[in-house]
């Protein structure tokens, strides 16, 4: 950020009085410019044994496998948010389910929220994000084309709770060791 | 937002190609200016049979009683945010424990995120943001001195739980009744 998005303004870098964060500031119109992390909101669908998966259409990973997902938008509620980018992706009606993973992704300043979600029939295909949208076993799962880190691990945490019978929320942060 | 924060020229209101939603646009530097809700992250402190409450010293509802929380900062994860206010406003050192509330508050975007915690000590007070800090039994809770909606009914779901002996992960929707 340069300027001011209230009044044009060139904005400065610097902690205001009583806080404790560095902010872009603008002394002109004394806006603060609070930047925070977001929420990536998608969920797991199942269809009996098999899950959804996403082929990517676009950057980053174009190409690879992912769940459904994506930022959240405003006026929407964290459940909507997965419906909604299941509908976009995949053209998937999809049954929010319970919470299932929140993980922090404090590197990249992303949350990730994913809910387990049932495919309400098989009208599904691809939307402009998706080049292919498939459903797979356990075994079938393409794992070395996966997109990101946290879909592995969100998938394997899945797969290894169904083989137990109980799903639990799995909390906590993912992305490079921290130093 | 008038103006765009990387270049300074005038932003206009449009759905870009390919897109779902209105955003602000800079038709100069071909910047897109994502708007997502934010997260509001805090705890709730426990010490034996008594909750830790702050009472507010800003503006909104200064003077009533809330929950350490506030807005999640860059770089951290939704864990350390819970702790950090709590350090902030209570200058409580807490042990985060299971994520308690997810809600959502569409109509103000924001997600609430609230955890429970354990006082590591009583050796806590007032930060900037508080007036004072004190523990509460069940029975000494000022209700009618609650902040914020959001809080009353974390803490009236908090008191049932604990008095049912099982803590779950309450899910849902704040606000005004759907339109």
């Amino acid at each position: 950020m340069k300027y001011c998005g209230q009044c044009g303004a060139l904005v400065v870098r610097r902690t205001p009085t009583g806080d404790t964060h560095e902010r872009f500031v603008c002394d002109s119109c004394l806006t603060i410019h609070y930047e925070n992390p977001k929420m990536v909101i998608g969920c797991i669908p199942e269809w009996e044994d098999r899950i959804l998966l996403c082929r990517r259409a676009i950057e980053p990973r174009l190409g690879l496998w992912t769940l459904p997902a994506g930022f959240m938008e405003l006026s929407e509620t964290t459940d909507q948010a997965a419906a909604r980018e299941a509908m976009e992706e995949a053209n998937a009606d999809i049954e929010i389910g319970e919470l299932y993973t929140l993980y922090s992704l404090p590197h990249i300043n992303q949350v990730y929220l994913i809910y387990r979600g049932r495919l309400r029939s098989l009208d599904f295909g691809p939307g402009t994000e998706s080049l292919d949208v498939q459903l797979f076993r356990e075994g079938e799962v393409p794992w070395n084309e996966i997109a990101f880190p946290v879909v592995t691990f969100t998938l394997e945490n899945f797969f290894a709770d169904r083989r137990a019978g109980q799903y639990r929320l799995h909390h906590g942060r993912a992305g490079p060791a921290q130093r």
